[in-house]
């Protein structure tokens, strides 16, 4: 198990005129852009669930990987192995840092007493290992959803018991992450919805679900946890309707409850397409309603209806969501997580590099397209000048919640004039973008 | 034109087994149900824009009806003869109330002045109309998406003057409302999104509209009116995103403003399916948030992605609906307005009647159905005993918002159990479902 | 293991009075319909795959059922005893036919050896079991998907060994079919597709897709087997792309193999729905292209885009389905399949039969109202009207291949007029339907 | 209406250094590529329809577009002078093809013979405009879906009057092509489906719809036309479903009637996606199955449900499709028509100038970068390799079709092991194109 990776050599920045296949040609992470070097505007992570834990399986078909560290049972002895695996891989590709689930690391638990000690002694692990090889975490998780007794929600189950399970992962899991120095921590209500709304209580179970959230953010502040809570937006799947649905939502939800300051969003791509938007919209509505947390990088199928999670390959879908990101000003605590997985016909070891490499690759290429754009800024200009008349007079006093309707209808009539339209040049805007995708 | 519907007369109730293809099978407006009539229950509402209006052109060709009120300059003899060719439609077929927009009833205006002049002209002939028929209005609304004027938005228009014109047009129209006697008044932001997000300041077009319906709301006090505001959610179409995309993004959208108590949702089944939900979800959703408020019953198409606009057919889907409105309370100030449009191959006057028959008898064995489901709430009694572990204990605790996470973590810890799954027993739900539609 | 159904006494018809969740009541078998009985119309099969050999398992989590024959390995003992569970469920339940893959009933195995003598093993069994029971086998098909060798296809896989294992298989399904009496042999290509098209030879990969089916064919007449052969299409799922997309496509792969008249297609409900058709599309496609064959009924969620596999429940749906099978002739060989799975929180053996006996009804009533409509063919009366200038003159001429576009030209321009539009009068036909619903 | 474009000069190739948004950056006419120019590789059409006949209208609002040539009777003049702009911007443009429906072109007929008339009387003008500029028609088409007798279908119509009327069209557009030097003509039937299948005679239709296609193969010998004809795949939209579902539907469609080596596809991106393919695998499936014709190059909006007709900005997919048409040996009659529209609020002159020339520069760049994939062959290699096993052996025997299922069956069976899977590498061969995406 120890030298499945012993092949490949640490990846290198070779330049994007290099042959060779392990080598990056565009992620040069010492590179300045913008006053920060490639690494601190992109902040990479590896997640441990879809590289070290999956084993190829889907709905109709089992296990397509060999990896050795699979197989047998999982005990402490074989999940220090997978962090071992996990820790070597990290180090040869050079991603700063990594993300995980409490089960992706730590032994099966029977129990819940079994839970929290297992866990301990894979954090114990984890520790040493991040000590030794410098790779930070990204931010922490708890898996709510793969466990039979989270089979109709976690924190929303009917049964209360259910709840204190998860308050009890939720609570060694972040600690955990507070512990290894994360930057944030993440909550994906993967079954936090239903499969019929004929055995729910919809409006119970969101009551449930904004009681839970709180009680995380008043533990947060009580560990000192000084990293950021993000809810990680999803419409549906495995659910037939899960209650982040997007961003939009997500923003009510926490409205209700009063946390639009505590919680953010880690937005996903694939999740945004299956909730009928694209990237950067997620990325710009969490802009504009202040929430903006992390993204999981990733890409779905456009023909497609179910969450893929390919690694990205889109440059100007990328440049696009970039510039939305350094538009609104970078990452702080959030990063870019890879919440990609290599295809199941994708078995071998060299497959998980070609996979990072190319994303981390799209991501650099992406960020220098999106640096470009943001310091030649036509896009900004031109939106500067389209909206320039709510800089002033009746639009400044409407903004500023000065204006009454009648104010505003007699203002019309006074002119007694219908708006001449004025192009939106989209075509225009589009070739914009198109000449900065290179 | 008069004399365009003289071939049908009234339509009755004549009984399930009748043959008449012009006749109420279901439809039995004096019978009681739970307290109410059938009539009271439903409040049936027949639209203006696409019966009276459209003429059946699509974007790959032009209209197919030949209403005699069509063609010819639409001046103020022609509004009224469409006035009247519309009380005559609603005498003969015996729905309580209508709907309309501004536009739809008033003649052409090429200036501020002219609308409010031609609007109030119309609105005196309509209240005649009304007068003598006793059809009632259950909401009126303006039309701030046809004109090119409002390609680029109404309210979030990136030109204040186009807002202004906006004002002047929902100033007048729910005056106009008011002045009617009508139930509620609708905002449907058919252009408030935007085409491309390169060309747009999405959180200042938010802000835009936040204030502007503030400002619509503050003017209905101003003048008294008592009926309700509504918006109608819509994901997208006509632009690719507008900003009231379902009930959980208005709702977020009006939490933002503080409006959650002023403003409800008209909730549209074929918008529902284009954002991704079930028709009884948003039901569900607006009663949960409360913000339940009416309908526009239609269908689309589940392989089409566009909004189709058909007339409902399908007895599963609106039983479920009619459950949870009247689990919800029933309809208050809202009603069933269809916003449902004849095929463009329906030319004729009788495929009116067909399809407001067809519609008005699929609500009433819905509605009957709904009601023998309440009355004997299988449904209800199911998810009370899923639940009941929440009415006491931790569970209720910590719905009261007094528990911590860490006490239901040690909670967990003391019984050091993994909670067994309980069947959610869908099938046998849906078995009762079923049953039930007759 | 055995006493898993004890509980459950076989279900009766007991009328749609009946309060007995465990008893039919509209599938009365004997009850007699357009001269056969309702049991002869409808051929019900219950499948092994989803009923007795899934556990539970999605995509994010494990398995939830606790069926005790789960678990241990998969030898000899263990597939009789699910056998002995599968038949006692038959013979409670009361199903006529069942369907099986290979793989769901034999012993697991190594090599293409084992295969061959575990598969002869369990046939051996079921054989027993059948002439027990008198439970008959409707379809046989073998599992050329779930195995990591089927990764990249079976027929159309880059490694022609895989296309001999996948012979092997078909070859001794097929021959086991037959020797069960098997009315029919599916084949659905769950990997006969791509993941990405950058490492596939699509021309090459269909050329080996038909060369085998071809192969299957020649078998077929070559042992004497009277049953048919059926695709069972599906666009996508498992893979990106799969080359049995739907009906059209698959007619067009048979026509280029010249096939047409040796293969049918076997239809699924939401299998269709995920190529972008209705169900009743597709039978009425299969009609005119001369290949209708059988039917896996399911149902998916028309707001989740994967295959959901949910047993049906909608009544419109499933009756229009049966309107059109009888008006094809009905059933010959094929028959009422249930591709579909109770949900992963319908844990208990009451499920399965909640799932089943409403499926049963549903198909029942859908029977009785689709024989209903067939008895009084508005729907057909109305179409051969709408067609009926098609019946003689140049219309006839044209559809005999007699006609030229010279002589149809000049007899539009000797006419000189443009054809006046006819109403398609869609809203009165689905008041029929609507109205047959019950 | 001359002088509409006088303010934009010939635009010219510039390099993509050029700060110009009036000029060409990669578009190099005359740049030789593998053998040819550019132009002759892509064949660059633009449209009548949506560029000079289109006002901006859609379903929720009316026409945006101030085209002064718009408005008024669609009389003779008025249709010259619709021409005169047509050539004005192809000559500033410097589009070597142009495309046209009948009906795009000419005066608004009322009977079939002026019909006729009014078409010879804009061919002659038309002609006259060719020779004068040089520019060519790709190809024509007869617009059989806009006019109300239309509205139930052309050949496939309920009324055989109407199929005579689609007779005339075709016959006279089919011979305007021939005359004016046509490379190909194209049938796109929008209407050829159906609204509901309730009144629909599915197979009767198919048949029309077979006899009409074989009848302009006929009048196309007789006339001695050279060029190809090419059917448009489209699943939907006007309809509920059309016929020429996708590239595969129409191959069986062909075949069913012996067509399939005398009509092509015309592939339209928007309408793969709508059918739910991408691009590339519509051109690759012509190419397998020998019916690859020409490009209607456009782009859909992923996330909203019908046909947006945008100009295509996808750099990737766009290399992706002109890989595979090279790879299939490139256009011959066919070429690179721009089946798009600027968006309604791109209301100006500059827009149709800013739209097609980022579609060409587009192209340019797509092109080049297919060529260096093509030259370097990474991907072909790939595949070569991988299914190198079916050159020899048994699999070529298979392919050959002289193999049996036994003899494989006994081939797999003598071996006696099960195929190892090996990776496909997606990730690496995504890493190819998109380092090849430039």
């Amino acid at each position: 198990m120890s030298g499945y990776f012993d092949h490949i050599d640490p990846i290198k920045f070779e330049g994007k005129d290099s042959d060779n296949d392990f080598a990056f040609k565009y992620y040069d992470k010492d590179k300045m852009l913008m006053g920060k070097t490639m690494a601190e505007h992109l902040r990479v992570a590896v997640c441990y669930w879809h590289n070290f834990c999956w084993d190829g399986f889907d709905v109709f078909g089992g296990g397509t990987f060999n990896r050795p560290w699979h197989g047998g049972s999982n005990d402490r002895t074989s999940a220090e192995a997978k962090t071992d695996v996990a820790f070597d891989f990290f180090a040869r590709l050079g991603n700063p840092f990594f993300t995980f689930h409490d089960v992706d690391a730590m032994a099966e638990a029977q129990t819940p007493r079994e839970h929290v000690d297992n866990l301990a002694h894979i954090v114990d692990y984890i520790e040493g290992k991040m000590g030794e090889t410098g790779t930070k975490l990204l931010w922490g998780t708890a898996n709510m959803f793969s466990h039979p007794r989270f089979m109709a929600g976690a924190s929303t189950n009917p049964n209360p018991n259910v709840a204190a399970f998860a308050a009890l992962q939720v609570k060694h899991a972040l600690e955990a992450t507070h512990r290894l120095g994360g930057a944030g921590y993440v909550l994906w209500g993967g079954r936090e919805g239903y499969d019929t709304i004929l055995n729910t209580k919809v409006g119970q179970e969101m009551e449930q679900l904004g009681r839970f959230v709180s009680m995380v953010v008043e533990h947060k502040h009580k560990i000192g946890f000084k990293g950021d809570i993000w809810i990680e937006p999803k419409p549906h799947e495995p659910t037939k309707h899960q209650y982040d649905r997007d961003v939009g939502t997500v923003y009510g939800f926490l409205k209700a409850y009063g946390l639009e300051n505590e919680v953010g969003v880690n937005i996903e791509p694939n999740h945004a397409t299956l909730a009928g938007h694209n990237f950067e919209h997620e990325v710009e509505m969490a802009n504009a309603l202040g929430i903006f947390g992390s993204i999981d990088f990733n890409r779905g199928d456009p023909q497609n209806g179910w969450d893929t999670d390919q690694f990205p390959n889109d440059l100007r879908e990328n440049t696009m969501a970039l510039y939305y990101i350094l538009k609104g000003g970078g990452f702080k605590n959030g990063g870019s997580n890879f919440d990609a997985k290599v295809r199941r016909q994708s078995r071998d070891a060299d497959d998980l590099f070609h996979a990072h490499i190319g994303a981390m690759d799209l991501l650099a290429r992406a960020l220098e397209n999106a640096v470009a754009m943001i310091e030649n800024d036509k896009l900004g200009a031109f939106r500067d000048q389209r909206y320039a008349g709510w800089e002033s007079g009746l639009g400044k006093k409407m903004l500023d919640g000065k204006a009454t309707l009648e104010e505003m209808s007699d203002y019309c009539l006074d002119k007694n004039e219908s708006p001449a339209p004025v192009s939106g040049r989209q075509e225009y805007l589009e070739n914009v973008v198109t000449q900065a995708v290179k």
